[in-house]
């Protein structure tokens, strides 16, 4: 870790008591010197539990093991099956009693190598696992890169309610390899720019600049922006741009100031996070999760952007923007597939959301300023079922 | 609760944040009233999912309904099977579907009104559910109403190992109707009492009183301690003191105090609330919880006072005292059985103990002033083993 520049770590720190910290690190390579890393974080004394699925074990966890051995740790490797279905309370007592097998105690670490799915079991099992134990994130997707693998949120999920059980635990540090991603399918990828869209959609509103000033001049110097870089790479490269560590950096960097200031979602904060997400997850669960995440994400900003445009609270250039962007990523499928749902069993998935408060659906939409967001929840139903029912033009 | 006087009444305040609260509430007849006492902490749109046993629920779930329903609250009970085998993830998931069925939001709360398995079950989910929602514990067993349903501690069993699996998560209240106990068993009263011994041990461990001088002041006015008061009135009364109020309340503000100091069992003070359990659970899991909780205590303070008066760090009077405090209360079946468990089984068992720190069994145990504890971890196996195997003389 010492061999870093600064540009590489991002460092969050949490109240009350001062260690309680987590250290993202970006960096090419990472993943073939794990161990080397790891000793930033652990004493060598600490046993490991490593938990993958089978899709990222075949590719990397003999490296991982040998790289973590040869540093001096006691590594016990628990594999998953690959998929949503492993995001389960049952696949949480597996990894319980592969814990409990390997001695690990109060002072061990569990170590999560992938993606989403095993990034929010891996934090749950560590989050409850004797009431807590520390947890290291390696995430090897795009989505977890940049999103779910920061911020403590941990997850499985409950019945049909996507992640309705789960816990805040921060994980000692976020160790992205952008290498990585060049192994994955194309799709995966592309899925993953869902969530890279979102933080160009919510930047501002996630540094906090917040008077009508400063509205003002930020607007008046839109190329810095995040939502232009994307516009004009996206629009030039298509789906190149989701390796770049500067991107990747970037996105971390903007999750991580919002939950530094937000830790459990009690601001309202967080909230912004889920622009696209209250629409995202009714497709995910309606399609019983043949959309990846990112597919739903993306999706779901579409319709937060087509909302915010109807109710003329956003610029009717910012849907084209999007939809142009979605399709250069290779997401015209998905918006496609969309159209399959219908709008009344998609709006009663809505219904089910944790941030609904006292029945009203709760949605983070786009504002005039590209960037800002502001939380409603004073939508109509019809005007939603409207929304829900937009067919793209072939 | 506005008509409660201050003494009824004890107050829990966490950092950092002003709104994190626990009071405790000890009042006869507090359940026949229990939505009145409840508006008190929710508003009267919250939704509740009052989780119970099944024989607590044929006792007092037709009037607790009653007096929730009549004070306004929609509430939705859950009955889970009596005993041990409750605390599992098996039965959170019972809990989370009845949860998810109720349509149970972030705002929305569960109650807990039974034992200490009920109130960890339920503290557990309440922690989970959405993340964490609000639980309300309402202790109608001795040992939960002056131990579990106190501090924030909540758990179920993983595999073999107690409490495996847990969260920290203040409930927003602890009310307390001593009248319960009258419906208990002999059995059951006289478990808890192991825990009301417990605080008579702990007593100036939890006040912290540190000083060489203070603990000489402390221990020459002996006749305000618990310990004392416990010792005068069990030979005197036996099983009768169970059910005493301010009782309750002398133990209940014990376990708050120690609790608010080091709510995460980071400073080693919450550790003392554990002497007698290291022995204890592993009889408890030995037994396979043929012993009550409380037993398995009382077993085990006898083993940790044991130990310190071989050690010599313990007067010999405590151990005869002691033992005659557990044969007043009804306690001496418990510790004839225990002899029939081999020493061996046991320290197995004693290994895989959470407190233990690289391997070392970590032991809470006695010191010459009584009241006052200390932490150990550095006793020969030969000695315990030598300390397991002591039989009773008949």
């Amino acid at each position: 870790v010492s061999s870093l520049s600064p540009a590489q770590l991002i460092c969050m720190e949490f109240p009350p008591a001062a260690e309680r910290f987590c250290e993202i690190v970006v960096e090419a390579g990472l993943l073939s010197r794990l161990g080397e890393c790891l000793r930033g974080y652990l004493s060598a004394k600490t046993r490991l539990l490593l938990v993958t699925d089978a899709c990222v074990a075949k590719l990397y966890l003999d490296s991982a093991l040998e790289s973590l051995v040869a540093t001096g740790f006691e590594v016990y490797p628990y594999v998953v099956p690959g998929g949503e279905g492993s995001k389960s309370l049952a696949q949480a007592q597996g990894v319980y009693e592969a814990a409990i097998q390997a001695g690990l105690g109060r002072q061990d670490a569990m170590l999560a190598l992938g993606g989403g799915v095993v990034g929010d079991l891996t934090g749950f099992c560590a989050s409850t696992y004797h009431r807590g134990i520390p947890v290291i994130q390696i995430p090897t997707t795009l989505l977890a890169q940049v999103d779910s693998a920061i911020g403590g949120k941990t997850a499985v999920n409950a019945g049909e309610i996507k992640n309705g059980v789960g816990t805040f635990h921060q994980p000692r540090a976020v160790l992205v390899d952008p290498q990585v991603l060049m192994s994955l399918s194309e799709r995966e990828r592309a899925a993953g720019m869902g969530e890279v869209l979102k933080y160009g959609l919510i930047e501002r509103s996630c540094l906090g600049a917040g008077t009508a000033e400063s509205l003002q001049s930020l607007n008046s110097s839109p190329e810095n922006s995040l939502w232009e870089l994307l516009k004009c790479r996206i629009d030039a490269q298509g789906l190149t741009v989701a390796t770049d560590p500067e991107l990747l950096r970037r996105c971390a960097a903007l999750k991580a100031s919002v939950v530094c200031r937000d830790e459990f979602e009690t601001l309202g904060l967080r909230y912004f996070l889920n622009l696209g997400h209250t629409f995202g997850h009714a497709y995910e669960s309606l399609s019983q999760y043949d959309f990846l995440h990112g597919e739903a994400v993306a999706i779901g900003l579409l319709k937060a952007v087509q909302l915010a445009v109807r109710l003329g609270q956003a610029h009717a250039s910012l849907e084209t923007d999007l939809r142009r962007m979605l399709t250069h990523l290779g997401l015209s499928p998905s918006l496609s597939q969309a159209q399959h749902y219908a709008p009344e069993l998609l709006l009663a998935k809505m219904r089910q959301d944790k941030k609904n408060h006292h029945g009203r659906i709760r949605l983070i939409l786009p504002t005039a300023i590209t960037g800002f967001v502001e939380t409603r929840d004073d939508i109509d139903d019809d005007l939603l079922l409207e929304i829900l029912a937009y067919k793209e033009s072939a």
